[in-house]
């Protein structure tokens, strides 16, 4: 019989749910046939895949904002990679395109969830990172959420990650004091000389309330927390009057084994008349292109920087790359790049 | 010389500031002449002295909303009185008038400060409770802070207090379900059937947990908390989307000598898109008139209805009243009644 061989999809499955940080036993490498797109699907061979904390949180077997991640499925992900076949409209092969494309090497997903991907503007990795849900995390969590005003104070924890450095250069655009907290002197040296923060405190080595103090010596408008933890509790206890907390993340519990970290401090909400609120990207979708422009025209113009680790070998390095978020080993939005043979 | 005998002032004064529950070595009782009344000031004698929760925090030497009641100062306490002397324009002497007069008998305060009392319509402890602060407290906290909607399900803690008992009842009113959380069967009942609340919860026999599943199978929509502690964990992790929590006060932790309780479920305002916020009820002084007005009608027409615990035998009695808020011994607004003679 004249056939043509199979092509090859490599995938990461879930194959056993974590206790505190994912190990190498949390996955499973499987190689099996790649699917073919069926109606309206749309083949994807993907290029670059987002790591997330918020993944620690899909391993979870709790009810939350999404399902968590099935034992034995793909693990959940955004890609961004090139059409390899397409039976939707509108989508040519050769077309790069963003999806929740999963850990895996040949996606095949509905062509109305997809979304093109302007190369000429940024290069793959920054519609991930600044131009992507992080951006778009840090543009709704500031704007929306906290309303900020110009002249304002802004804290941001994890300010060298991707949500945390757009929130303090979006701070600054707006005419904010903006002050960033990240672990080391380099991530430090980062935000102050490379993005224009204000001040930038380095809770590995300095003493972050007292930093705080000098830092924000008049206290904080508004905090955009993606770490939770004592560094939260730091914030609360210097929060201005009708101070906003922006509740995005807290990498520093999603690992925890024993009981989360509540902020003891919370009574500084009713001291301040302040505000804590939480905030999921995906109740503003159909704001997505509206702010996508926004950020896209002050990236253009060099107001918006972006940084990206590019993490190379493929999806075997995905679990390893996974832990470098916990570790704080990334500066800027961390992404794994495959390198696979279609 | 012809002297008249000088009258005579009974006063607490802060002697220690208490580690935990405040004790009688907290307090000095004091016997001092008393003033008389300068430019625009006014001389009450004092009737009824209100007992809140807030007066713990007054004790401690921390920056807060209000300064701390300094050591050897008489201690700070809304009360109602009667005039005795009056240099203030429109206030005339036998008037019953609310003011911040202090635990002590004879107080002299600014006219300015001074809110008339309508005993016609309600008697005077009352007018410490319901119709006074805490009845202002849910009313602000439940429509200006938790911007509560019809239909929706409204879960109040120290529901048998004055602010909780308030919160419960405007909820009914608005077309909401109010579910209540209180200690001990006979503050259970006495919100279901004579308050009308739609559920109680007693805390001190109840898996509070469960019950509240019981209570508010879909959900939680504003969570009023004045305890704190593990009901707002329990509150926490029943949250419906976009729900909204008040926070007012955490009596189960004004007097913890450790570290404060930090809610370890607070990432449920992440998962929910809901929020956290405290208030103060002197932010809405200018809104007050309105607000008793509308207060006072529902009074009047028997749709809000009020209770008051009065104990008698003078200030002498006020170290072991104000314990009493916190071993929970009060339904409905603690009041104490000064019986003094002139």
């Amino acid at each position: 019989v004249n056939q043509q061989p199979a092509v090859i999809n490599h995938r990461i499955v879930l194959a056993r749910r974590p206790t505190g940080l994912p190990d190498d036993e949390t996955w499973r490498f499987e190689q099996v046939a790649a699917e073919e797109p069926g109606e309206n699907q749309v083949q994807v061979a993907v290029d670059y895949l987002s790591l997330d904390p918020a993944m620690r949180g899909w391993l979870n077997d709790v009810k939350s904002y999404a399902p968590p991640v099935a034992l034995g499925a793909t693990m959940r992900a955004q890609g961004i990679g090139h059409v390899t076949a397409s039976n939707y409209p509108g989508i040519a092969v050769g077309d790069t395109v963003l999806a929740t494309t999963g850990v895996q090497e040949i996606a095949v997903v509905h062509g109305a969830d997809i979304t093109p991907v302007d190369t000429g503007l940024a290069p793959a990795p920054t519609w991930l990172g600044t131009l992507g849900y992080p951006g778009l995390t840090a543009y709704f969590g500031l704007f929306d959420v906290a309303k900020v005003q110009p002249g304002e104070t802004v804290l941001v924890s994890g300010a060298a990650g991707a949500v945390g450095a757009t929130v303090g250069q979006l701070a600054r655009i707006h005419g904010c004091r903006a002050v960033g907290i990240a672990g080391g002197p380099e991530k430090c040296a980062w935000l102050r000389d490379d993005l224009g923060f204000d001040a930038a405190i380095d809770y590995k080595h300095d003493d972050v309330y007292r930093a705080l103090r000098a830092a924000a010596p008049g206290g904080i408008d508004v905090y955009f927390d993606n770490v939770g933890g004592g560094t939260l509790d730091t914030a609360l206890a210097q929060l201005r009057m009708h101070a906003r907390v922006v509740i995005c993340g807290a990498i520093s519990q999603y690992n925890a084994t024993g009981p989360v970290h509540g902020p003891a401090n919370y009574l500084s909400l009713l001291v301040n008349r302040a505000s804590m609120t939480g905030m999921l990207i995906f109740d503003y979708q159909e704001q997505f292109p509206a702010a996508t422009a926004r950020l896209a025209q002050w990236y253009r113009y060099g107001q918006l920087k972006s940084r990206e680790q590019v993490v190379a070998g493929g999806i075997e390095r995905f679990p390893a790359a996974l832990r470098m978020l916990f570790d704080g080993a990334n500066t800027g939005k961390l992404v794994l790049r495959l390198d696979h043979q279609g």
